[in-house]
């Protein structure tokens, strides 16, 4: 049996019972190699292969779950940019004809969200600007959507040291809604969330393209950005975006 | 202090550590009256108000986190479409100077994905149908801004027994969309996720529109629903969106 299991954003802590349960019994934990450090205290045999290594890592996961109980760990939530879509094409396409469970995990929205205060309250788009399985014009496509839509954008993959394109013309596009809404936009930047070296900013759009060499060496791999709506603010130093109570039931 | 708390969709087995230990120290719970069953286990003091009265119970928690601390607890994530950013909000407007912090959960679209097999592994919108906060012209602009980025779409507050109308017209432009895209789009529908009366159904926007009735009979408060995009398919029984591992690297 494969167990896909979201493990959260890397610390103990946003474990959930039912991932620490499974993690406690399976006999077998495959994962990215950045990921041992996390899944080690279970003190399970451990697969690992490293980035672009994907599909290698899961037929091993499939094939080993034939006879075995085996968890694929993915950090976050294992179906939000995780290997649990990957696991179910793998066992249809090779015949694998293994049983899958997917156990969802607190996703990186979900955990920087609470680190910036409340910046998800209200309709939100999760994107990724990785372009190495989707074109870049679709993604960019999105981004247009998303602030068309005056939705809260949660930024995953923001950029690698060789893959810089995509944030920047999303920023770019991000400045021209800033100015034709003459919305100065605010940005949460949580780098290492749940983890021992966890780091964050709350900045706006402006302050973002008038220091952007600085900012764009602070993200990494790591990190998780979220772009405000039109109705975002900063309420003692948190971002918030209202849900609407305030507006609705007058309150003096 | 006052901790906002995400429990997941309801059951224990999907609550964090973290939760769980703010929980099993505070001096007061706060939350909807219908939660109550969830945290009863704790054995400590719960006040609790019903729906509609979100900005009572908010001040409630507030007042007494000035001299004890309280968790005010939402299902799923607190800071979506909970009480997070009401906090926030009310904490500065009426002066209490209390301090905050934030403990994130497994929201609906985490957990109803798992259910589901991996529909949100690709970009997707999280979108509220409810009008009571958000004018339904925002809402139906959002619906077609996340259809025409081909975004996967996870729908919370389908609709009420009052409130209907966003979700019919929602659907029409779901078909509009099918039409325009020749894309019979598949729809997840999770009731009562991670409780002991889960239950879903994976259909089509076709099959949904020509028995409509029936899962307008089905869906209710406690129902999301996940639209996929245009790659979504159904792979064992399962709604899995690809990431697209498999048009990149040809498997054979
Ligand atoms: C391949 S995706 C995996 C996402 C993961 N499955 C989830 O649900 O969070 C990797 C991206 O997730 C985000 N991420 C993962 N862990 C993070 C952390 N601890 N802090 C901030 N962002 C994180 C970053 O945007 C990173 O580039
Ligand atoms: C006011 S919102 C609260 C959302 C919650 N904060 C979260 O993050 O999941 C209520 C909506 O969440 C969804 N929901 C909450 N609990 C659910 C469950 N156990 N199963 C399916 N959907 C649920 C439904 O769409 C419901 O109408």
């Amino acid at each position: 049996m494969l167990y896909v299991v979201g493990i959260g954003p890397g610390g103990e802590e946003h474990l959930t019972k039912k991932a620490e349960e499974i993690l406690k019994n399976v006999d077998l934990i495959v994962c990215y190699k950045g990921y041992k450090k996390f899944v080690e205290r279970f003190n399970k045999p451990i697969y690992t292969t490293g980035m672009k290594k994907e599909i290698e890592r899961v037929e091993y996961a499939l094939r080993e779950s034939k006879d075995k109980d085996v968890a694929l760990v993915s950090s976050g939530d294992a179906t939000i940019y995780g290997l649990a879509s990957l696991a179910y094409e793998l066992n249809e396409k090779k015949n694998y004809n293994v049983e899958i469970e997917v156990i969802p995990g607190i996703t990186s929205a979900s955990s920087c969200s609470a680190i910036l205060g409340a910046p998800l309250n209200h309709d939100f788009v999760v994107l990724s600007l990785s372009d190495l399985l989707t074109p870049l014009d679709i993604i960019l496509k999105r981004v247009r959507c998303a602030l068309e839509g005056d939705f809260v954008i949660a930024i995953y993959n923001p950029m690698s040291k060789s893959r810089k394109e995509p944030f920047l013309k999303t920023i770019e596009i991000v400045k021209r809604y800033a100015e034709k809404n003459n919305t100065n936009y605010i940005i949460g930047i949580v780098k290492n969330a749940g983890r021992k070296n966890e780091e964050y900013k709350i900045i706006t759009i402006n302050e973002l393209i008038n220091n952007l060499e600085k900012y764009m060496e602070f993200i990494d791999m790591n990190t998780t950005l979220i772009i405000g709506n039109s109705n975002t603010k900063i309420i003692d130093g948190k971002m918030v975006t209202p849900r609407g109570y305030l507006n609705k039931y007058k309150i003096e």
